[in-house]
């Protein structure tokens, strides 16, 4: 029915795992996923390498060698029992747009080049998104010594591959030739499904900040001590639990307290300590900050009530990164040829698109998925999604062709 | 100083651990226990014995074999890592007010009982208060079967110390010998110290109920799923330990939720399901269901508002135990005729006096203990509160002697 889908479908039977799909970073699985994805890119048209951090490259392209360079792609490694689609789709959708491409016969002013990047989950070693990092010359040497759960070191992974670990600085993009990226990515939230919208424009990559927090208040009886001498630190936690709910909610920001510990943890004894963490995104890092200021100002003002220390720690901090418009115009005019509404919504998620940004403009195309689910088999996108998705990235090319003062051949070789 | 303090310190240094103090029930160290206390006994002038189930008992008998029995008591095993009060201090005190009565020369016209029980933390056997049980008659015969730690059953622990198991129901007092029970107990909380004052008289001892909650939401990613659409079971349980808190502190109920676990309890996933625990008690079992019945409304409408399922299960149940007013009112007058202020309070943890209320009328005499701190190798009693103790003991047994409608003997035996 869907090549699209039918794809997603062949790459998820390419697994480590016989249980499940597993094709982490540099394995033999993603290995082989590569080839896979390489005999369709070749089949749309398009000449194929690896690059020496192994992400797969396809180019279709354009008359004049010298040509600037607009990169289409997502990720292809996936985490351990994984879902079909994260990544994968927006790879899948980059090739079948440009196979369709390649079939009218048109050739565009650019060079379109697919990219299925490795690591973007950042499962495998202690850092994410390596394949991207090179690509946007972020690569550090040191991380050649990193090592897996197995002892392997990243060094190892990349000469098992037939890599040149010395060679990875060859990997990175040169600025002045790129005209932009573009990532098609399942949403893995709620939100288009919640409108019965397939698709949605991507406002921004929000920036993240993490904390750990640690409550410290006094143990004590749960018999003997009354309720107003005590000093409860899961009390004042879930004060504070609610608290990052409601300035969340009342801003444009997303606040989790994911992990939350109790110590002793009996069910007797008052608790004297709490750890817990604290997850705060927003596409505004302004707003993100101001949201976090008035968080630490109520839980100074909750702690001094309740005579329990609050400590905050942060230990990850990363800035939002906003789409470019004139790529949210092409996208918008896109889903108004095809009559859909437009729905710009902000990716809570991370995505290589956000180092990408470092380098070139970018944007972000999300299609709907069934209830939100994503890192879980249960991961669904539909057939007639993901044929949408093609079709307004097909109508976005088009547009960019158009408006880039660049001469488009049709078949027969005239220009436009 | 203090030969109550001194013989504090004494068993303490009897432990079946050579890092802190530990007598659990039966052990080598609980029996070493038991000889060291029951020398104490006869030189305080009592006969001694121990019963079928391991509780260390001496009498200081009146003139008439038939005479009723005042029994005063607490208990002497620990937990591992124990203070050196808890139980302890209890049984001192009566042996040392024994001591000072039989030095006295007065024969009171009932027999003065010292019990000290074994068993009272339940730790050894998935059983508590063990000994006090065998006592009020509640003995029941599957008991042989648990295992401890290592296997070893009751039966075989009772048997390896010289106690015949079927013989345990002869450890059964008879109802109607028994004037009542009188127990000294360091507070286990901070309500005396906070006021200054050494010694407080119980109300009661409270009932308790002990619930699990579990609080089923949705998982979801934290970046991507927007506040609006979540079902964060850690957001609902946080509500409702603030409930608890607040319906516990706006009636005379002491209520806590001492564990609290998150699924899956990850920094960027909203939390999915909670399993918490309630503990609440009263010494008015009819407040105690009435602040539950509002508890659980509330809970219910967390549920319905969240979207969130939140199940209760309660798993122990007991009523609360009132002290004998009669007993009170000795123990105020004594108080009173020492020139201290009548401080009444409940026992919010549960005591041997609470079984012996099922078979005579009890009362508890509170000790200030330091920082509320007990169960816990930094229990502290000092000299000066514990000879109060004595003092109020000796001061109540001389006034139940004298309303008793019984003979007291002075030393040269003439009757007053």
């Amino acid at each position: 029915m869907s090549r699209v889908i039918d794809r997603c479908e062949a790459l998820a039977r390419i697994s480590d795992s016989p249980d499940g799909i597993s094709r982490l970073y540099l394995s033999p699985a993603y290995r082989d996923g590569l080839r896979l994805v390489e005999q369709w890119m070749q089949a749309a048209g398009m000449s194929t390498r690896v690059d020496a951090v192994g992400n797969q490259w396809g180019r279709l392209a354009a008359d004049d060698p010298d040509a600037p360079v607009l990169i289409l792609g997502s990720h292809l490694d996936t985490i351990p029992n994984a879902g079909k689609f994260d990544g994968i789709l927006g790879v899948v959708c980059a090739i079948e747009a440009v196979a369709r491409l390649h079939a009218s016969g048109k050739i565009l002013p650019f060079h379109i080049d697919v990219v299925g990047f490795g690591d973007e989950e950042g499962i495998r070693f202690a850092a994410s998104m390596l394949g991207c990092r090179a690509v946007c010359g972020q690569w550090r040497d040191e991380w050649l010594e990193l090592l897996d759960a197995d002892g392997i070191s990243l060094r190892e992974a990349l000469t098992a591959q037939g890599h040149d670990p010395v060679a990875i600085s060859s990997a990175s993009r040169a600025k002045d030739r790129l005209l932009g990226y573009w990532e098609v990515h399942m949403e893995q939230g709620p939100v288009l499904e919640n409108e019965s919208l397939p698709v949605g424009i991507v406002s921004a990559i929000a920036g993240a900040q993490r904390y750990t927090i640690t409550l410290q208040g006094e143990a004590g009886h749960a018999g003997t001590v009354p309720m107003n001498l005590r000093k409860d630190a899961l009390a004042a936690a879930a004060e504070l639990v609610l608290t990052v709910e409601r300035l969340g909610g009342a801003h444009d920001v997303v606040a989790t307290v994911g992990r939350l510990q109790v110590y002793p943890g009996a069910v007797n004894v008052i608790p004297a300590r709490v750890e817990c963490t604290l997850d705060i995104r927003s596409t505004n890092d302004a707003l993100l900050d101001e949201v976090m200021r008035q968080i630490i100002a109520e839980s100074t003002q909750i702690s001094v009530r309740r005579a329990v220390n609050i400590d905050w720690q942060n230990y990850h901090s990363a800035p939002a990164r906003q789409c470019a418009p004139r790529f949210r115009q092409m996208f918008e005019h896109a889903i108004n040829q095809i009559g859909l509404p437009v729905r710009t919504l902000p990716s809570g998620a991370g995505h290589d698109a956000m180092l990408m940004a470092d380098i070139t403009e970018m944007a972000m195309l999300f299609v709907r998925c069934k209830g939100g689910i994503s890192h879980h088999p249960a991961e669904f996108v539909s057939a007639e999604d993901a044929e949408i998705a093609v079709d307004i990235v097909l109508n976005a090319l088009d547009e960019l062709a158009q408006t880039s003062g660049l001469q488009i051949k049709n078949a027969q070789g005239v220009v436009s």
